[in-house]
This record gives C-alpha cells, sequence and structure tokens, in this order.
C-alpha cells in the first residue's frame, strides 16, 4: 500500500512540476493560428471635383514636390467595405481613417484608421495602423486594438493590392487575423 | 489511515487538474472589471483668427468639398482635460494630437492623441485612438498604449459628447477603463 | 511511514497553493527587463524647396497661426534610421510616418510612425505613436503593434534629442525596449 501511494506521489509531483514549467515558457503565438480570421475588401474611391455622389475619399494636401510619386498627398476616407471584389456590394463594414504617400522615389504608403462593424453579425471596431509597403506583394499591418464584439483584440492584417485604377479607385484584399480574442 | 490519505489525495489531484482547466480557458475579459477606471472631461476651443489667448486647437486642412459636413478638416489641438465640466478648471492632464471630420452625409470624425498626465497623482501617457461615430450616444475609442505610471497599459475610452457650442468649444465625457495594467 | 507521507503531502499542497498565489499575482513587468532592447537613430532631413537630393521628409502643411511655435505644421517622413550618429551610414530602419508640432508655448511635437526593417539581422516593422514633449530631456513613446520578426511585439521607446540644426536636420535617439515578444 505504502509503495502504490509512493508511486502515486510520485506522479502527483511530476504533474504539478510539468506544469511549471510548460506556465513559464511563453505560447509562441508566431506558430500559432489566428483565433479569429477573415477576409475583407477595402476600396478607396477618390473624390474629384464632381463626382461627391460616389467618392468616399478626399486628398486634404497637396504634394509639396518631394519626388513623382504623390509624397506628402494626405488623404482622409469613409470607404465601404465588402466580404466580395464588388465596392457596389452591401458594405459589412466602414473604413474610417487616413492614408498618404511617403516616398520620393517609388509609390509608398501609411495608413491609420478603424473598420466599423455594425452588421447582424459583427458590432464594434477595430483600430489598424502601419506602413504600406506598396512595392512588396503583401504587407503587414498592425492590429491595435478592438471594442464591442473585438473587445480589446490584436492582431495583424495583411494587405494585398487587388486593384489599382489610376487615380480614381482601387481595392485592397485585407486579411485579417486576431490573434488576442477575449 | 490509509483511506483517509486516500481521499487526501484524491481532492489533492481535484485542486491540481481544477487548476489546469481553469488556466486552459482564457479570463474572459468582456465581463471582468477595469483594473483602472476614471472620467476625464476634454475641452476643445477652436483658433478662429484672433483669439490665441484662449484657443487650444486650430484647424491645418480645408474641407475639400465632399459633401457639407467638414469631411476632411483636420484639426491639430493640445487641450486641456478636467475632473469636471469647467474648462477652465486646474487641468489635471493635457490631451495633445489630432482629429479630422470625414463623412459626407453627418457629421463623424477620427481621433489619435496622447494623454499627457504631470500632476502629483498621475505621472505618464496614455495613447488612443479610434472612429467617434458622432451620430452614437456614447461609442469606444482604444487605448492602445502607456507609459509612466500607465507602463503598457491597454483598455477602451468612451466618449459621450457633453456639449457642442457651435464652431468654437465641446466637450466630451471621457469614461477612461483599462484592462491590462503593470 | 504515514507520518513521513504526511509531511510529504504537506510540502505537495504548499507547493500548489503557492503556484495558486503567484499565477493570481500579475507579474509587474515594470520591473521586469524588456525582452529586446535597442538603441538606434532617426535623422530627419527637411525638405527646403530645391534639395530633393538629400531631403526624406516634408512639411505638408501651414501652420495658421497659434503661436509662434510651428502649431500645426505636419511633416511627413521616409527617415533614415542607422546604429550610429552618422546619417550617411547604411541604414537599418526606415521610419516612415508623420509628427506634427502642437504646442502654442513651446516647441512640442506628436509622432506616429513605423519602423520598416529590411536587413539581414531583422525583417518586420514595429508601429510606434506618442507625444515627444520636446522640453523633456527623455520622453517615453508606445509600441503598440509589430509584425514579422516583431510580431505582436508591444513596449516602449525612449526620445532623446541627439541635435538639433534649424529647420533642415535634427537627430533622436531612440532607446526602444520591447516588454511582449512571442
Amino acid at each position: 500500500m505504502a509503495s502504490q501511494m509512493k508511486s502515486f506521489l510520485f506522479l502527483l509531483i511530476l504533474l504539478v512540476v510539468s506544469k511549471t514549467v510548460i506556465s513559464a515558457r511563453k505560447p509562441s503565438k508566431s506558430q500559432s493560428k489566428p483565433c479569429k480570421n477573415f477576409v475583407l475588401y477595402y476600396h478607396d474611391i477618390m473624390f474629384g471635383v464632381d463626382d461627391v455622389q460616389n467618392a468616399t475619399s478626399a486628398a486634404v494636401t497637396n504634394p509639396p514636390g518631394l519626388g513623382n510619386f504623390k509624397f506628402g498627398k494626405l488623404v482622409i476616407f469613409d470607404d465601404p467595405v465588402t466580404i466580395d471584389k464588388n465596392y457596389q456590394s452591401e458594405p459589412v463594414a466602414r473604413a474610417q481613417g487616413f492614408y498618404f504617400y511617403d516616398m520620393k522615389n517609388d509609390y509608398n504608403a501609411w495608413f491609420s484608421y478603424t473598420l466599423v462593424f455594425n452588421s447582424t453579425q459583427h458590432k464594434g471596431t477595430l483600430n489598424i495602423m502601419g506602413a504600406d509597403l506598396m512595392m512588396e506583394k503583401t504587407r503587414d499591418l498592425s492590429v491595435v486594438g478592438g471594442t464591442g464584439d473585438f473587445f480589446m483584440s490584436r492582431g495583424i492584417v495583411t494587405f494585398e493590392t487587388d486593384t489599382f485604377e489610376g487615380a480614381k479607385y482601387f481595392r485592397v484584399k485585407m486579411d485579417i487575423k486576431l490573434y488576442d480574442c477575449y
């Protein structure tokens, strides 16, 4: 009996000690799967002069002349976000924020914005910022916070330019991966 | 004796196992209370032309004409933050940052700013960003970081417009709830 | 034997309980060391009119006249970041983002930007925002997110002005301390 109990105790100690070891090692989030993952399309429909009806974004500064790639052009937007590539589909969210061009030798941008969800599926916001390195096929921005259904979320948004139609319209595929969910 | 010890061991195992189960489930922060919670008032006193003395914010862009709700007007501010509704009370913090209007069919704004505390009570900063959905009674922005007394903090700021006096002054009640404190 | 086992059990219970107490108390990150820590130099080389060759930043708004300290001047940059003080050293990163001046009685600024690393040592980005309280010798901004090698990072960047040569050039020492690494 006593020896049986001894081995029992040994196993118990092993369990306690192994838990200690496990919790001392930080979980490797980079290898883990996101807790939420979805793909959305962002449609930027630039304001020219007389197209108030369709436009959802507008430049508010003029490039000061540093290079030929719109360095310093700042655009404010309230753009539709959809689950397919058609910008006229029912939006599942609005993207509200701004971007600007910031490179003198090539096109390159920087974004800071909020995804505002207000559908039966999702209510709440995701706050996002980061460099949009346009010469890369894909580039990662940070989800730095969230509210409502996305309370306190953090993660990564991977941008991929889907189409670029001159100065009037472009579409970006946003692959949203949240690693902190509550 | 042996049977007494057996039940003892059983309880011990239960304790170990229950802890394993608990720590495997992420704590539901949405249901938990904030670790810090306080209400502050933000006073925006807009610069016109000759009121340098009182003004604490100023527009730096002109709306480009997309709708009639100031779309594209960007305002930079160093606004006083107080614990009561009187903008002439001793500020407990400054709000330094910017907002802009971003909707063509209604008033809507977007904020990114730092609360700078420098009093005997608090030293440090909170960094905040998010959509200010002005048509909602209350709206949530994200606290995405903090320094000093608010080292590494995260949380939510709930905005509620307290008064809006034309283009010269508005006051927002900020209910600050931190869920990550160190 | 039974008494020996009793004291054994007692120790085991102590171990389990002490772990409970430890895990219930949040680790004090403010007292802990950063998981990553490095110093970089940020070089801002302002665009005048005819110096496109050297310039890496440019103002996009004009101060509206609130005081004499450039309140409302917004600068967009794609600035070199080096490990020493020489702005002509091979950059280890680019700092892409913006700052603006926001005080009417003194010089004070606010930054939001991305450090873009693309070397053999580091690939990825760090996203940073916060107040640059220029009257302080050092001031802390928040690292609110990261991608690539800096996946999901958070931390603090301590700014210290290293040199300030009029309106054409300034250099800031950035002491980057990450407290969340994955």
